[in-house]
């Protein structure tokens, strides 16, 4: 375990995965405040085989999981692609990526690009650099701790859209909890258990 | 662990991972003799969230593994579908299916249905009904064993092919070992390590 997770009440984890690249974020939420714990890529590129990538996956988030204990995963997920293949290959990585998250029980939510753009930028449309201007000015990073792609902030960005989600009143319309949240809104859910702090 | 394993040699898990059904169906091998030590099909429709099948796709086959120790995973794998969406969605239901052998370090092969097919009856475009009745021809099995739903001979289909494809001494075509013969064909191999009989 990572003593940086420590200082805070909750830590929301970030994916985006792909059959390239999978870039991850991790948000510790302090109060109402989210900081980032860590942000970065792992590069799958460098394995030919696409199953030595799915067990790469599997591996990082698992290691992952295990460094940051998030209390919930927020995973980005894109539903429409060029193709029935690249499809199929996104889902595996996609599901692996879950499963590393399901072993520990751990609530995992996705959303659309569009949605995680929505909700840190105020539009849908923004670019990937404007989401991560945008993760830069409210999460405070220094211009040093910006990474070279943008995989690992559109990460981050999907944690942070799950955390406004889930903590600001207007999300859960007219649920009075968490609970009714999901209640309301059972296909965000993707696996069982509930912080906790939210029981 | 399932005491019906003990008397085997080799123990090979076949599954069919769909989004509505999940066949599966497990092989024990004795010498050269393989004998079905079970099969049977996890309904998925029941649950109407696609999330809540992924979770119970990883518990049923996370459970498989613990029950019955496979020393590898044959998995059938279709590379086509007739849309994105269902493909991401199979893509799904494979990863996590893989992930809870990847947990395990549990060497995975994937197989097309026409090589499964081919395997097993000696012709690719045979039918699923044709599929199971060589099967139950091959491992002699009850009338009152034939499952109802064919997903779950398919699995076992997927396992007897491995079975065949891994150890008749025509396939690893030049290869004179098994280390061989994933050294020439590293794409069917997913997960990183082989039987120890094998190393």
């Amino acid at each position: 375990m990572d003593d940086r997770v420590k200082e805070f009440d909750r830590v929301i984890m970030g994916i985006d995965p792909g059959t390239n690249v999978l870039g991850y974020g991790v948000l510790g939420i302090k109060g109402k405040t989210p900081s980032m714990i860590v942000m970065g890529v792992v590069e799958l590129s460098k394995y030919e085989s696409h199953y030595k990538r799915l067990h790469r996956i599997f591996e990082r988030v698992t290691g992952l999981v295990e460094q940051f204990l998030p209390d919930e995963l927020a995973i980005e997920a894109p539903f429409y692609g060029k193709n029935v293949q690249s499809m199929l290959k996104l889902g595996r990585a996609q599901g692996v990526a879950m499963a590393a998250a399901l072993c520990r029980d751990i609530p995992i939510f996705e959303y659309a690009p569009l949605s995680i753009k929505q909700a840190v930028t105020g539009r849908g449309s923004a670019s990937k650099e404007q989401v991560a201007n945008m993760l830069k000015h409210i999460l405070n990073i220094a211009d040093g701790d910006m990474p070279a792609l943008l995989d690992a902030t559109d990460a981050l960005a999907a944690a942070l859209a799950h955390h406004y989600t889930s903590s600001r009143p207007a999300v859960p319309r007219g649920a009075s909890s968490w609970k009714q949240f999901i209640k309301q809104n059972p296909d965000r859910l993707v696996s069982g258990t509930l912080p906790a702090s939210e029981k």
